[in-house]
């Protein structure tokens, strides 16, 4: 599967050449060494060969001056460029050099060179609390810029659980779910209990005292006593829509 | 109340001096100092008369020599004498100098001189699993030598859901739930989201690896999104079945 | 227990439609899903009915807006409505649409709609020091909005223990007790040594250097040598004044 | 997709029924509790309808009593029945009552009643070191049962990155990848940035001193900076194997 | 103070040397290097004389032929020399070349070439349960060898606190106390609050779960709202009877 | 030694009532309760005669309002009376209805009408660093308000051993010494290593990364290879202080 | 190596003092207790003779008076004067006593009296990713002062390979690297198994939730599967820097 | 430099191949894909030509038929080879097949093939404690067979200084020191500030209670206030060796 994603994108990048879409210059650079060296940054131009998608960039961390740097270098090449973890000020910042970059504030996500692309159904997610939800709009906006139909469905966690049984159809109909929760993080166990599709649990920092900023919900969500369920880095919504995106995209012939 | 405990106690005693039941001398101490002074222990004869109970031997940690001494004086003024965490061979130990003793091999407890007593309804132990049923156990011969009958709902865990929902009506005409669970820990905050009367929440080391001995458990249960729910140290049934029996003792006037 | 509150529970919300207290539409969804869909919650609608009361709003962690949706939402059916953690300015803010409202300060407890019930007496909060009182305050708020008389006694640490030791009837009159510190958390262990009541423990973040922002307490606490003795979260006032209340509740026929 | 696995269930159910393969009590608790109430077990015996799969037996912590029992109730009715972390002790306890039973010695798992199925290509187990293999043969042995074809690649860490690049053809032609790794953890990482495929990381402890069990494998793989990447428990093979199962199968009508 | 016991300590050797109880060879190290280099140790001399008792020999993870020698080495020059944490079998390869060996069984410290001195009161040695004792009595014997008369109060500990009270006189004889606790740990902050010489705590490994191996107790004291205490490490009962004996030897012109 | 100390205070507390320094009202509570009740506070009277020394108020985690009332209500019956951990703005609050109160702003202690005693030689205090000078500090005016003459020796830390090696003589002719380090901790070892008085050990927050805000430090000196080490919480000057104090007190007939 | 510096740094010391750029009292204090007693500070004279070069000032955690103070001390004497994690506003105050300074922003150095030297190749600074440079920037700058050239290979983090890979020919050309990373801190294991020469690990704090910090990439740098790695404290480029200077001046003559 | 070993590499290869001493098929599997797949393992053939030295066996979590089939792979090819954490048994297992092997009892590590070469001065290996020695001749042999002389000195520790200053001399004649110490250690922070060459510190695990299995020593040496400090894993007595057999091997054109 990997290597057949070669020669599309080979064509693509030579169609765009062709078309002068992609300098010439820029060209040799992404196919020669396969980065583009800003010195403080070594922008992978094959990330998108590799990986199916273009790199993303983590703002957090980052000065203004090389998040903007390195946006504009991706956006020599690619479309629907994600940076996350941004703040309003860096988005007025890219947007000042990249006019064509939306900002989704909840999820603190700027796509650069936002484009429409079919959309996959199949993914959905939960969420157990309202205060999860910059969390999960992250992985559902991550989800949707990567070609997926996003379900969201949030605030039933397992202190109500008639409004998790209450919606079993859409539970199950899902072909990946990303269950997000802070607090004791019992929602992908439960989740998990109830359908046959992987779910990945992604802990939040959201909860008090004991909960030491996620531990308490990342080490419940490991020790999940129902099988299916993966984990990642606590408050990382954006790589379990990026991995949930890989998963929906099987089988699909994308 | 606590106050009233003690007239009825102090009859209690005078009878049992009166029958010969108490030696005189063991009046004495009792009535004096308070505490059998044993050298290397210093046994608590008010226990009873502040709480409710005689003072209860932890044995993990004591020589069976000090566990079996600490029995006989206990065994002096009190009945239903609770020995926990007690192997076999303590069990010899005290039986052979204590014949009128019973061991509760799953719980891992001894009952020095038992007397049945009317039993209160209203306590219910639910577990998680298969393996959590040796704590939950402990909880419920506790809770059980202290006067109350006891129902126990075992495997109920969140992995398959109408295992528990199918028992609704036993789990609301609980007075007070002990809430057994290893792995994520995620039971007692699923019970306490369907009743409305105190949930005692006991973390197990039942799980591996980033369950670090029960820390998980216990992190889970103290982040609970339900309301009513309080906590105990891991693996501690004891602990739970005697809060329980205090709780359940309320408003019956005993 | 819980099957009873259905019945009153019921008649209460039908008398309400039929006096236009509950819109019409409010009791459909109520008696059918069961939650009032907001988008970005789902109010549990029938806490009232599992639980024996409303559910409560955590403020910490939602934006305003939510917080005042939520609370709009559940005052269309409830009374005696609490949201913990609120600031100054979330009361404000609920206030300006729900007048009907009054802030706890020292607590940070907004009450929307509070309503007075006739109190049963039984809990006692007691703290080890000063620092500990809003904690404590959170506890004793709660349990008083929950219909219970509150007895508070503050700054009686081990420290000094004759503060402690002079209030030995008030102790001993107590069918609850929360137990509120911070520093070693000794407090819990030496008052449930003195009772036979249930001593619900809570550390606080009261400390500094090795007492990681509560750890000590909390481990301290959960460790007692004492019986009887369960415990919440660092700083949960809340939760501590909710099982206090559950737990006092029993035997009184309500 | 859930739904639709409940008719041909049904199905086969009902035709095992008729055939005499399940007795006609067994169906019955099946389709009405939908568990089978051992007492210290509630087997879940609508885990296939739900989850796709038979419930696993997990060992450690069980006795061996208790081991047997369940895996004789599931076996009235399922084949290819997991019994993990099984030592040999337990597998001789389980074939001498369940004669068709299979052991995998090094993943330490019984197969009771085996069945060979079509298996799906595409699953790739990669491990660092040649310690982390019973945990590798843990995750593929139980993809194998799941009916998977499993493809393995030991030894590859990346300590001589040779070794790995060598293979990039097998990498880049797997549907999902499972990454065992214990010591600094890093081979997820790395894999995942050569392939576009999701990657499942499972963190040995394998290693000493500030390894600290696993726990340094378990955060390098929580923090990888390669997207793709979502992680299980420690030595967790058994939940690698189950959900790159669960991947694997999507898009195949299976 | 020290500098004042360079001048009785060499008058001491040198009467030694004199008499022939310490070999000229011995003398000459000890007054030039001020070590004796086995290779595996290099045995401190001048330990004496810089520190008013001579190196102590911590047994644990050392071998016994190192021990030995190290014993023998020091027994050359010295009296009263502590080997700590020695196992029975240790006792007997050091009384088979050092017969004038005691061993205290309890404490696990073997005495070699004991030799009574007059003993200074002023130290009592507390402890919270039976099971501390170990703890406790190393922390005595300690002292004991270096010149102290002990009084001993064990099992005094918080839940019941009568035991304790009973015993203020005793409490308040004392120069310097060493406080030994478990579980909560809490008896030095009872201890500090009711007397007015400095308290040596020492957190003991007795406990279970959430003690983690004695880090609760070890937090709770280092967290005590009492003023006047200080703490050793866990165990280390050695160590708090040394510093006690070096608090006890101030202003006794010793 | 304890005892003797009630009657000279008793004989102080009549003669200051006869003079009328201390209202009759106030010497009713002293000698009946024997704590002042403002709600919010027990201030201590007694603690004085318990302990040696008048409460002291630990001013973070208090409300000004709070301090400012409980250092009225002690100022009625003390003198020397310790504010620690007080800000400028803290100070402020109390000098406007205290006036005879002063700053230490590197301490940042307040001292309450203080009064000049004769003072005890003997407290040396030491501190690896310049970063660590305000803990030190903290310990060095705690133990001069206290009745002691202290001598100070900064910046000698073990990158730089001679330095320490230095002022041998200074360091051999202390009494009780306070170690105060940061980093690795290793001063007291070194320290206590080259005297034979006892060393109180504090551990700063003065580092970064794997420092854990003082807990490197921390464990450092609990695990000291050298003898007659005792050790408070990170930056807990007063406390070292304060206990140097009672140890110098020991043999001084004080 | 070591003594023989001792001589030319004699040597320098003394014409300095003959050509009066090192003032005579200076040179005495130098010469014979080896510090300067600033009361705050003892500044270490002789830290170039012992260890080739001036004592280094660690700018957080000090005032700026002292830090411009001991500054002043050491540019009495040396050049070269390195003050690390030094802000603007310590730069400023720096600067307007001792304008010979210059600032390195990015790695926070403030150089006092800079002087070049002739500089030694061998050192390579490589770093994961753009958010380390500014520890990548403190360890290179560090060596710059120290006599080293320094080649500096930004963003090679291990998510893209080909980006490493590609610069083979400068990292075997390393005398010792540098091997700066956060996250999953997987760069030094991958860099030490492609050279023979040491690398220094430098784990920074670039990561969220289960990154703590930086405890993630130190415990896996601490576990490297390849040989030749030791690691420094979290974010500590400047140790890096140094020992790297040390190791490459071996075999050098200097 | 890296780049320089191979030729010669090449050149020894060839010969041995010429002379029957590499078999033609091992050289073809060394000269393509560059290890020997044993299926378990892939032993790395070209560590030396990038690393300098052969692969080295890690026993400790292998099956001893891995550990010899891995050891006879290398032997073909290799002397010198290194099997660490090796017990008695599995050198017998490897002496039965490669009788040309020889155990270094203390340091638990195997040598196939010795071969003695010409030895490098410069090691300094030192200890703090008697326990700490088979970790540090761990890394004395493994330097050893790198190639280099080492100087041993053992039981140095900071509890008394005048040991490890009567030995400056030998601590300046070295190259580069690997400190070896568990509890507190203190050891590497005191010799980097006596001397000017890099310390590899290595913490041992030798301590108890606090010392949490030799994260007290770690956290110490990472914090270290002397320059010129670099840290390997806890009991990494074989990880210090070889490094500071790198860092000695520099400069003397080997």
């Amino acid at each position: 599967m990997g290597e057949s994603r070669v020669e599309p994108e080979l064509r693509r990048i030579l169609s765009n050449v062709a078309s002068g879409k992609i300098p010439v210059e820029r060209a040799v650079k992404l196919l020669s060494t396969g980065f583009d060296d800003l010195g403080f940054a070594k922008v992978d131009l094959q990330r998108a060969w590799r990986h199916g998608h273009p790199e993303v960039i983590l703002c957090e961390g980052k000065t203004t001056d090389h998040i903007v740097a390195i946006a504009k270098s991706l956006a020599e090449q690619h479309t629907n460029i994600l940076a996350t973890r941004a703040s309003a000020e860096v988005f007025d910042a890219i947007r000042s050099v990249l006019p064509d970059s939306v900002y989704h504030e909840l999820a603190r996500i700027v796509v650069v060179r936002p484009e429409s692309t079919e959309r996959r159904e199949g993914i959905l997610v939960v969420s157990g609390g309202t205060s999860d939800i910059p969390v999960a709009e992250e992985a559902a906006v991550t989800a949707e810029c990567m070609g997926n139909e996003v379900d969201r469905m949030y605030d039933v966690g397992v202190a109500g659980l008639h409004r998790l049984l209450s919606q079993l159809e859409r539970l199950r109909k899902a072909r990946v779910i990303v269950a997000v929760a802070g607090m004791e993080g019992a929602l992908p166990s439960v989740v998990a209990g109830l359908v046959d599709c992987p779910v990945i649990a992604v802990p939040t920092s959201v909860g008090y005292g004991a909960h030491f900023n996620g531990l308490a919900s990342l080490l419940a969500m490991l020790n999940s006593c129902a099988s299916g369920v993966a984990v990642v880095n606590i408050n990382n919504g954006f790589g379990a829509g990026y991995i949930a995106s890989q998963i929906n995209r099987l089988g699909t012939g994308k």
